[in-house]
């Protein structure tokens, strides 16, 4: 085998682990996250990981980033295919209702998770963490900003206000739908955006009646 | 001392240790409360407990019917004596937000920490959270209906929906104010639920211009 090959190998055995590692923190938490435990139900030694990362919290960090671009594949790159303004918007807000419905993290979802556990945690997780979250309420705005531009949205409208109510709507789908009626949970975070969006939109006919 | 004065002093060090569990699991999670840090912060041995509860599940139960009881001193008790429909319902989401800005529990709530610690994890804990996010979304839900009985809100709103939004606006202030930036959280939260009452009021100068 050649050195390329290995290094290959590594990657995807990195890769492995670090979708591993953010399946089981949408659960139990990234400080919940026993090495012991991750190495078991990926099946390889504890000094296996160490050929990796340094320490837990290098693992973590790198969690976090693969979150990130979990998220983005599939929350943020099916929203472009859609035309921008306000059907980008609502295509943002419909995926990541998908993403949570189809279970694609048994938790529901990472970022959920590690932000209620990083809020009193200062440190170098945390500040990825905040990062991300800031980077996320960006992207809405800029959306937002995008669809008041096209003259869409009503000009009246808060960019960074918008984004926070989108944010927030989408985000209590989480408890909502793991708690009490699943389905009922995802129609009223679907719901309360669509009817939100079109109430703010120039041409309405632009987005679903329902 | 009489057998009563014991039981009162019982009744006393009963609820300083359930206020104590309840603020560090608003932190810590119910799940990571450890009954040794637990008695070292309160000072008491690590057997004063087992006078009170049989067992940590035992505790755990009683710790959510005390933040349910915290909640509805703080939250429920204030919006009540507000002028019955769309001011008392604004007047709870309002009591809400003040008792996240004025930091009662330190990790700002706790039926957020524990939504997100038992969803995954069945059993009577689980469902006594369940019951409490049920019991509140359904008193959200008969204020807006009231205040739709009223004629204060338009006939056409969906109660449970309506609820859903305010639930989700003002859960998110937890993260968000506890990870960008805090008054810009809190005044997100707030004119969110303060626009979309508005736009459903008949007679919007029963509420706040901002």
């Amino acid at each position: 085998m050649t050195q390329d090959g290995r290094r290959l190998r590594g990657q995807r055995s990195r890769e492995t682990i670090l979708a591993q590692a953010v399946s089981l923190a949408s659960v139990e938490g990234l400080d919940g996250l026993s090495l012991g435990r991750l190495a078991a139900e990926i099946g390889i030694s504890k000094s296996g990981f160490f050929a990796h990362w340094r320490d837990k919290q290098e693992l973590q960090l790198e969690a976090v980033d693969w979150a990130v671009r979990q998220w983005r594949e599939h929350i943020v790159v099916p929203a472009l295919r859609a035309p921008a303004g306000v059907r980008r918007l609502f295509a943002l807000h419909e995926a990541r209702l998908r993403f949570y419905a189809e279970r694609v993290l048994p938790g529901g979802c990472f970022f959920l998770a590690v932000q209620a556990e990083f809020d009193d945690h200062p440190g170098a997780v945390r500040t990825r963490v905040v990062q991300a979250l800031h980077d996320w309420e960006a992207f809405i705005r800029s959306l937002v900003e995008e669809a008041v531009a096209l003259g869409e949205l009503d000009r009246g409208v808060d960019p960074a206000q918008l984004a926070y109510e989108i944010e927030a709507l989408g985000k209590a789908a989480v408890p909502h739908s793991r708690l009490l009626d699943e389905q009922l949970a995802f129609t009223h975070a679907r719901r309360t955006v669509l009817q939100r969006l079109r109430g703010l939109c120039a041409d309405p006919s632009l987005l679903p009646e329902d």
